[in-house]
């Protein structure tokens, strides 16, 4: 990591860190009290205001601390620490918004007039809602994180906005009973004629029992609109619901798809290998060696991690083989004594596989057309031991194979075909040579 | 199998199936019994309570079980057979649970209050639904074992999760009214008000009914929440509603899309070749052939069974091609003599096709590219029986076909491309003179 | 298609299958008026029950005519003819059933019982439904046909389940509150005390209402269950609406995501090209070139084409493009004269490829690797017409191109490469020296 | 463009454009006005309808200039510019809908009748949405235009489908209680005795909470179906809506899927990435390599950008690699003095890559198999800086790598294969030799 200037604060700090943390927790509280003083605040206590002050400043000093924080580049993927350019960036894109949500506006109205009960003074107070981008923002970088499991994250965000929308739903619905002239003909009214006289648990939980009756459209009846105002919030919330409804659908199918496709694919494949088994009446053997070695490949997701490493760049690939196998290729008695440069060439075209137990690796009188190399586990019939070599003799004097080789446990295996092993023979002469006198030393 | 030590039990043994099926049997039974003690305890007769005691002695049998039956090592896939490590590994996980939820509660309790009626004592019954955990492993289990519809496994599940949502809920909410001062204020007082005198199946009936009504979000309205409890446990009920029909219609679109895949997949590819042959104005009879060949194809499920074969390792395909095909190749009048090493070569190389009946196999003036070999099924012009070549002189005198090949019958047919067969002629000199000598004995 | 014996019916004869569709259309009536005889008997006139036996009658004759039908069996895909094969079959399948579904059961309980108005008889009737499989079958063999459009098959079936669902459940639910002993305590005679005497057509509609209003879950709560067996019956109900509705979505998801896919592959493509054209700043004319082509090849559809040919087999592949493209070859003045065999080799290796206008085929100075035939449209600078060859200079004398050429209309043009066409030269001598010399007569 | 004959109007005319969207506002209007005045008509003021003849006027100034707009052919992908194939185009195909959809029936009726209250002409009024195809067709048109977000797009198209269902719903269950004999036993008389004397807005706001409380299932019961022709209209409306409902969430699920498929994509990657790394125990430095990797790849939308090219014709890609990296490897001081012919092989043959910071590009001792030229960044160790080659000694001489070469910046890198290099150099042996000594003269 680059150094610092002077009195800039690293976003990657884990003060830093648990700071955003601690707003997060500040932003979940104002998006729950900032609707609920909105609705219920003529019969509110003053305890919250207090609070929300203690909150704005917190707010306040982030909007301060921003200007001290550097930020990465989209362009050049770097940290930019030019305070300058800070600054420039802040004031140009989200700053007159952070101001404006962290005004008191309660505390201002309290200057103008008596009780701070205004309407207008209460919608400035909805601007506090802004912070939710930060929610927002949170929840993008989660779901980019694999730390943190992609269905859990987006559950949890799915539900954060169901909640705040019944939340909100809830307390706007009151307001309009609570404004309306006749409150005899108000949804809560009808049910509860002296609701206003009634305590604020009570009114919080019908108002929360109505929104989430209509959100689910369970819609008992017992709760409904009574005159035009409610019918037509009653309305803008149900095309919402609809739309809301339809989306929560929609994640949980892509995370059920998602999350239940591995099982399906390896049904696809189990079940493909035993049809194929049952209609070529394939003896029993063959059949368990197939399905065991299908249920292996699943288990170690043989294939997806050969698709990681495609996508990764030749240099790359190098490395990771030359840390993986050259120790093991250089230990084998065939290659004692040859150039590094030589077993460099070898690992680079090496693959790795996995075999169950009991599985066949070479049969006997199989033609030879790849060289094996045994990583970890035991194979029996010829008896090697891990670290040894399967099948060099027939590679290497194009001979049909003499034993059948089978594992004997959960085995490791490095495979190079013979074309390519005689294309690095034949280019290293000398290390050619080696190899044939150390083949000759040992199988006399 | 390798062999166990004396007293241990094996897991694969049947007897153990039969007991482990026998104890799900009363998981269900616990699940249903358990949340109706809770809720209507009060009047309900005493014999569930010595059925419990039964069902909690089985468990507390299977517990002890437990110590005794081997398990699968999840690195190595061999069943660890040592008592001690058995037991430090079942002490280690579940055991505490799985006591806590078999000792008798309310036999115990009934020993410190005449009537066991204590709310406490009624909620360490319900830590019996920890015995769920079976059924939720049973499911995982089942889910991945081919021998079972996928589908059906999963709408079980669904089924089963959905029910005993149903009845939990019912059950809580008949709890609520119950212990609620005023009866006449609850959602079953309201309708009923006397409840509380009325038989245990009315009251049951009455509570799935708003359980249910209130799951579907159908909501008729004739019993809804009167009070703030009620409206409490109607939010959290709703809330988990939205999450579970969500989790249902998801899982169903994945049963939908999947089941129907194959149908679609085989429509957009005969539309397609359609198109083509409609574009171009092929005649008549190439379009059928096409057509012909791709239901064969769809039905044979030729696609996945190529992609099967390529997962498995080299020897695994070796040893499925011998068995398949050997003895065809070998009692070809062409290969009458060779080295059963070039035939094993020769199988290796070759692929199976299906043929529709009267479809071209070889036209005539053709290129002679591959040979042919007629496993199955009849073809005409060239007069074909099975287990007869088809287009050998093209191949090895390169001369165009002389007649054209029709399959008569749905025939299955190995195919070698000419390049391989003369490479593996070339390989072995002396059965390429056989060969050649074979071909002239019959065709002069 | 063979001979049939005598007195047989073909099942591809349209008498058979208009038959099979008027038999279909009776089936529809049964399913409609079976459930509504069952619940609202009682009151219903004598009327149906006379086109009930002649219906019987109609489905008693297919029962005679399917010993006449031969069938196509499952292993060989031909029609088996004899007779005694059908009767076996049809014996050990489904006859029983159809009888079952055939025998008058409520002319025969008019013999024992005066009115006919045993529930016991009325159950017999239900079998009626069996013939339901009929509708089922034609279903799934219309989904897999390509003439009728999947989406329609699909929701036709879908509404038809629905209404059938729709229907039962409504008379069922009839049939409940009209045997309860107190019609007060009825759904229906809560809301219309004297149903009873209410004419069929409000009584049925009034089922119906309650019906759709449960199946999605709109749930009125005007009409609500009134005693136990009606709660029993709408708990049934809703758990099966609950899969029904989910069922639906399901399908509806299926068909919306395979109908928008292709429009959403056609959008990705383009953006990818037009993002690729803004990263690197390419000229605005070959990023007009590049999305005039993707569109073209979207509109052709010329991926899928390419799938489909892959899949043939070689015989029915050469036979395709011997039909396409030997004309257009022969025609070429560079291979008058050659042999038919070498242009068939050469048809065999070529592709075809469709140009928007104004696209370039090749550009001066390119490097000359492809020969290329305009088979329609048209081409200027180098004034190539329909059947002209393109780059025939620079293959075969191994020189740069000397022209640009660029389409002036939308252009079809075959390609074949210049490796390919030196191998098939080198392969015949004879018409090697042709080609050459019908290249030198033209370019002097 | 071509040039049109005079008195024509080019359809891509940006004032035809203008025109087409104030008609689409009028059409907009014409289906929120049409159900209003077919259901509300008995009350509505007079002023509506002079609206109506005025927009009527418009759409017949429309079909006239319909006459004298070119079309684009569907075969050809040309503009026709004959009037007369113009004229024959449109009257065989909308003309007389256009026609019936613009008659001002209405005014028409006041001849016949004073009030105008006729059904009848009312129905007529109605052929008026026949209009709407122009929004369907916009919506199609702009689905297949990149220029907008296509999650945008069918979201509006949904909501307008929902509102004009809503709004039509509302206006034909008012038309139904508003012509019903008893006013008291409709759904809105029910509730309102006296509805006939409210105000429009009342009696229009009650319609649409019913169609909404309906269409999205809420269904609080305070509004429902009196009689049997309300119970037939609700019947057909929540069939319609349980369809709808399927569709809406059938695309939500489709827009989900699709928008966080890439983020899904990029997780799957990386965690395969960081699963191989763990369990083969890769150091923490390549570990960090291979996931900036793939993240630079994700942001870069590496894979779809080669899937693009290879989609295009040849000479397609060779422009654009000659116009990206020409210029580059021109410059290089190895190609100096070297054909262009040369390097616009070179050029084809090149791929591009990018690098993130800290990765490496050739190990030390890597065998020499790839020549690199660096575009943009800069690589440390070989000190390159832009427009440098990497590894030419290697791979011209054969010798291993003798530096490490590790990018300090994102890098762009252009990559040729060894053997590719050596073939083009082979078949110009000119150039080679020029190579050749461009390569000592730096290198001694």
């Amino acid at each position: 990591p680059p150094k610092l200037r002077k009195y800039l604060v690293s976003p990657y700090d884990p003060r830093y860190k648990v700071w955003e943390t601690f707003l997060i927790i500040l932003v979940v509280y104002s998006a729950w009290i900032c609707p609920l003083e909105f609705a219920f605040l003529r019969y509110l206590p003053s305890a919250p205001f207090v609070v929300d002050d203690v909150v704005n400043g917190f707010f306040a000093v982030d909007i301060m601390l921003t200007f001290f924080v550097p930020f990465v580049d989209k362009k050049s993927y770097l940290l930019v620490n030019d305070p300058k350019k800070i600054a420039v960036r802040y004031l140009s894109s989200w700053f007159v918004f952070d101001v404006c949500s962290t005004v008191p506006f309660h505390s201002i109205s309290l200057l103008f007039n008596e009780h701070g009960h205004d309407l207008g003074f209460k919608f400035l107070n909805v601007l506090r809602l802004w912070r939710l981008r930060r929610v927002s923002s949170m929840f993008a970088r989660l779901e980019k994180d694999i730390r943190f499991n992609y269905a859990v994250i987006r559950c949890t965000k799915l539900i954060s906005v169901t909640l705040f929308a019944i939340h909100c739903a809830g307390c706007i619905n009151y307001l309009i009973a609570d404004r309306y002239p006749d409150p005899r003909r108000t949804w809560i009214g009808a049910v509860m004629p002296n609701f206003r006289e009634d305590g604020l648990w009570i009114r919080y939980v019908t108002a929360m029992y109505w929104s989430i009756t209509t959100l689910t459209t369970t819609g008992y009846g017992d709760l409904h609109a009574e005159n035009a105002r409610e019918m037509l919030f009653g309305i803008c919330y149900m095309l919402f619901n609809l739309w809301l409804t339809a989306y929560l659908i929609g994640n949980m199918t892509n995370l059920v798809v998602h999350s239940t496709s591995r099982t399906r694919d390896f049904r696809d494949v189990v079940q493909a290998a035993s049809e194929f088994a049952a209609r070529n009446q394939l003896p029993q053997q063959i059949e368990e060696q197939m399905l065991n070695h299908i249920c292996l490949r699943y288990k170690t997701d043989g294939l997806k991690q050969q698709e990681t490493l495609d996508v990764l760049p030749k240099a790359m690939r190098f490395s990771i083989s030359h840390y993986l196998f050259f120790r093991v290729v250089q230990g084998a008695y065939l290659f004692k004594g040859v150039s590094s440069r030589f077993i460099q060439q070898l690992v680079t075209e090496m693959q790795a596989e996995y075999f169950a137990p009991k599985e066949d690796i070479i049969l006997q009188n199989d033609s030879p057309s790849d060289l094996y190399f045994l990583v970890s586990g035991a194979v029996v019939y010829g008896r090697a031991a891990e670290g040894e070599l399967l099948g060099e003799i027939g590679v290497l004097c194009n001979k049909p194979q003499s034993f059948t080789f089978r594992t004997t446990k959960l085995s490791q295996i490095l495979r190079i075909s013979r074309s390519k092993l005689l294309g690095i023979i034949q280019e290293n002469r000398e290390d050619g040579d080696i190899i044939r006198s150390n083949l000759q030393q040992v199988n006399v």
